[in-house]
């Protein structure tokens, strides 16, 4: 089988450089483009890269001799993939759909455009029918798919089952938030050190809007957004990657610990599919009574699982627990990845 | 003046180490007795602490140079302060208030008595008639008080006024609790690098039940606990000192934000009574939207204030805030002290 | 006495914060100025540190009112304090000196010009008389006089008293340095996090030069440079404050380690002068085998000590041990006001 | 090829558990006796590990189910991988040899024995030849070889090339220590945070001879040392994995820098031996100016490289440079199993 030939835009950032380190040797996609500001623009990824690479794996080799190329909608590729900065991803992003790309983007811009899927493929998988609104639109076969917030998917993956079984009305949400995060460079070390910073700019808003949209429906080719109230606060800790989320939740329904711990195991909408970057179990369960913690459990299902544990009654809502996911894999590059996948399982590609 | 002689039990553990920090030229008492294990008794205290004195002053020229004595009831001095480990202090404090002695205890062991106040001077200095009980059941004239578990206390400071004015029914809770809450050797470095461990044992029960009864009521020489509901979720942070604690609730009457902040700001029950440790300010609130913060906040107020911030509305319950306090001084010997001197000021040292 | 009236060239960084807090109740001198960028100025000093202010005690209210000016030299004052970026000291202070202010500088730009004089005033006070070459050069009562770079000043100190009994000939030093040293943003969290980075730009350089103007002489109205060679390896580490380094010399006189130690304990070549930012020990001297402590050690004299531990014989070299000072205190801000308390005793502020 | 069978005494500290996580799936071992204190045995493995498993990969499941056995020669093996405590290893590992099985040890105890090697496979896998004599001495076909304390390994493969090219007389070394050299729970985190802890008992000692020990020379069935004068000073940083140390080195020859990394690049003694732990490139160069650093570099050769960078003239010594190694796999854990591996190729195993 040919891989399918994807660009990256934003590829010297934080994300950028997650999507070029997860993708080298991927079964499906080959990378042979990639993009990013006018200040790297024509030099090679490695010189562009000089002192900002900062995962703890090297440059794939190949990567590093690729010329960087602009934002612009001439590169040779089907499929972007997008990390640009919100500050400019809103019209570049549209701009590679009108000219027939499929984005698949981890920017905010577009992700709660009414005909743009906020997509999970174990969740809402569904939701891809509206890109037909797209197509529309624009009358080009390019399109925008998104994936949500670093902190909004793992809330969602613990919830999603839950809500198709028992219908979730409120969640209450504290995270603790990994400073990869914010970027590079993001975060001040003199900030953090021996510090908890209780805030994360417009954090909270996309915490308690998103979910409800992924775990809404689509009818009549419109969103309506599920019923749910959220209420999040947002932290940042002294912590490389994972977010860690303590969450309490009220439904309509009311399972046994028993029972919403086997909802939640045998969760796996994808199973069958064989997507090459969908965890063998979407959601893991840690029964020990101080998990699940950021270094220990981030890398669980290579950094695509959402991992829940201390499930226990909440004397206001119903349980609580805490949920873990891998804020710059599950969380923004793996994402979009599996989000690719599902596409082209689904024929989106074609 | 003659400065009224006060012992410490425990004196070699964390807190017995504040104790003597925080009691160094303390204009009402003077520290006459130092006890602590069989295994540290009778060396000198300078001795005894050898590569365990953790404070970053140094250890007060008296104090060193005094003997340690073991935890018997024979010490110089009317007043103990106990810091003693949960595994000892039961029957150690029982012994001392039983022989006369005054015993202002941080330790958890008696805080659920029935005859014992779980003090916090600025919210329910009226608990404290129920020691006669104590007096009476005991034939003596010694008599315990303790003070509230390091993450209660923030937690209470702030929700005690709006309690008063507004009836608290309900309060959700997740902490972000500093190294120093666990002693030493406490928590391994190992465990809390670049790492949150989302559990610590004992702490949500008590954060669940001791605020019921510190906001409760003394009828009849009897308590009877607040009708508050509350659902704690505790976590150990990378942070030295100063729990911080993200905090909902629900109150029976909807003040405004701004009535709330006015209720908080103007708290200051112990005003007039000039008590040494009592902060100028009990409750501060910080207006910028990144605060408290513990390395920035937890001196505020001498370590004894408690700082809120971010206070919103929750789509959940009604409100919705940051709480901050010094888990050593305000959570544990600041605690310990001020209650004492709020007895002081009442005549209970007479 | 009528307060000297000073003004801070460069307030809004981490130095000039440093300023602002340690001369808040100076007894000698009074802030009447405060200057910065462009950017800053004619903002109330409140408005223009908004999410800027990063030192633990609040902007002294007296200064928060006052309006910024930009650095041109028509400020209300006599002395100025630069806490300059070193890519705008260099002509800045030269225009200051040059309309007849006496600047003490922080900024590298001027420490090697051969009219600057390079100040410690336990070391080397007498470097001073220099200043009559800027004088009679710009025809102006005004001059420039710097402190050394935050990680020479603690070696200098420690390295000072023996080269003036038995001459040092050669200094190994290996930093391990703290990120306040590379002001803020500063170090990147996610540089940091769980890592040491070995190198800072720069710092290796002014390490192996400093001390040798420090430690020369004033011949003929000229600096010679002191006969040592000086071998630095500078790193990062993940404290907040507080430069530790491991040092090995070699000297032409062979002292016993009793004697070395007493000839750094008895060091206090201020006594007598009453300077309020001179501690009252400038070298201290811990004999526990795991001191200094950057966290435990850094604010001995109020950050203005120089603090030695583990002094033991080097196989290669004759001594080795670890010193530890306050780079933000002693290291920057604490240095230049105490050059100028020195300037003031000895006449050269009148 | 049928594996070899292995056993693992002190299996449940740290570098018991790197043990573990290495072996599993190892071409030549299989784990087939796990030992460790009374106080695990006859627990299974999992049992027996309940809250102490510290590494990121989980227990691999057929060690999980492993009955722990006492530390007694009647394991199932003919090999022992040993990660006592100094404590009880020294007798501990004598009995295994006596009662005829090879042991790979970690431990101190018999590092500097005279008819045990300190083997660096690289470095001195001639030294092998001595267990002859220990055959001889206890009449019996085990023996013990021993690997280099964490902190010399890496020291010495950096300094073995160069040594045996042009003659190293003099060595003085800085280290920076991870957390993980201390075991678990090792240093509490109230120790290290925001801090440096510049003193690790006995390290110094060890640093300084092992070195000369396997730079030395078997001559006569004897252990001759290598003339080498090393002195050391080592600190523990706030790091999880990873030996950072800060060399300069003296030489009887006197290359060029580009000699020298040359020498240092092409040194590959194992190569052609196909052992499986053996790293590709055993001394990887870096030539950024901020390498190597623990987070990035720790991982090189899986943990079995040692990264050197900053290769520059000293102004004292001949050349400077900065040595990276893993501490608890290359310094521990990892080299016992290379150890191994070199014994099998060379025929001791048979």
């Amino acid at each position: 089988m040919k891989k399918i030939e994807v660009g990256i835009l934003g590829a010297t950032g934080m994300v950028g450089q997650r999507f070029i380190q997860l993708l080298e040797n991927h079964p499906w996609f080959k990378i042979t483009a990639i993009a990013a500001s006018e200040r790297s623009a024509s030099k090679s990824y490695r010189e562009a890269m000089e002192g900002r690479w900062k995962l703890e794996t090297p440059i794939p080799l190949e990567i590093a001799k690729m010329e960087v190329k602009e934002c612009t909608p001439n590169l040779d590729c089907r499929l972007v993939f997008s990390a640009l900065d919100s500050t400019v991803a809103g019209p570049i992003e549209e701009e590679f759909a009108r000219a027939g790309y499929i984005v698949s983007s981890n920017s905010k811009n577009h992700r709660l455009d009414e005909d743009v899927p906020l997509l999970i493929p174990e969740v809402n998988g569904d939701h891809l029918t509206i890109v037909s609104r797209q197509k529309e639109r624009r009358k080009s076969n390019g399109f925008i798919v998104t994936n949500p917030n670093c902190s909004t998917i793992g809330l969602v993956m613990a919830v999603a089952p839950l809500h198709q079984r028992y219908g979730v009305k409120k969640v209450m949400v504290t995270t603790m938030q990994a400073l990869s995060g914010a970027g590079y460079p993001g975060v001040a070390s003199l900030d953090i050190i021996d510090n908890v910073i209780p805030y994360i700019g417009g954090e909270e808003e996309k915490v308690e809007i998103e979910p409800r949209k992924i775990l809404g429906k689509v009818k009549n080719n419109q969103f309506v957004m599920a019923d749910i109230i959220i209420s999040a606060t947002c932290n940042r800790v002294n912590v490389k990657d994972g977010h860690l989320e303590a969450v309490s939740i009220e439904m309509e329904e009311k399972p046994t610990r028993e029972e919403l711990i086997d909802t939640l195991r045998s969760y796996n909408p994808l199973k069958g599919l064989k997507l090459p970057f969908a965890p063998a179990q979407p959601i893991v369960i840690r029964e020990e009574n101080d998990r699940p913690q950021p270094r220990m459990d981030r890398e669980e299902g290579k950094g695509m699982a959402c991992v829940v544990g201390r499930i226990r009654k909440c004397s206001i809502l119903d349980y609580k627990f805490l949920v873990l996911s891998h804020n710059t894999i599950r969380g923004a590059a793996g994402a979009a990845i599996l989000n690719a996948e599902y596409m082209k399982a689904k024929g989106y590609l074609d």
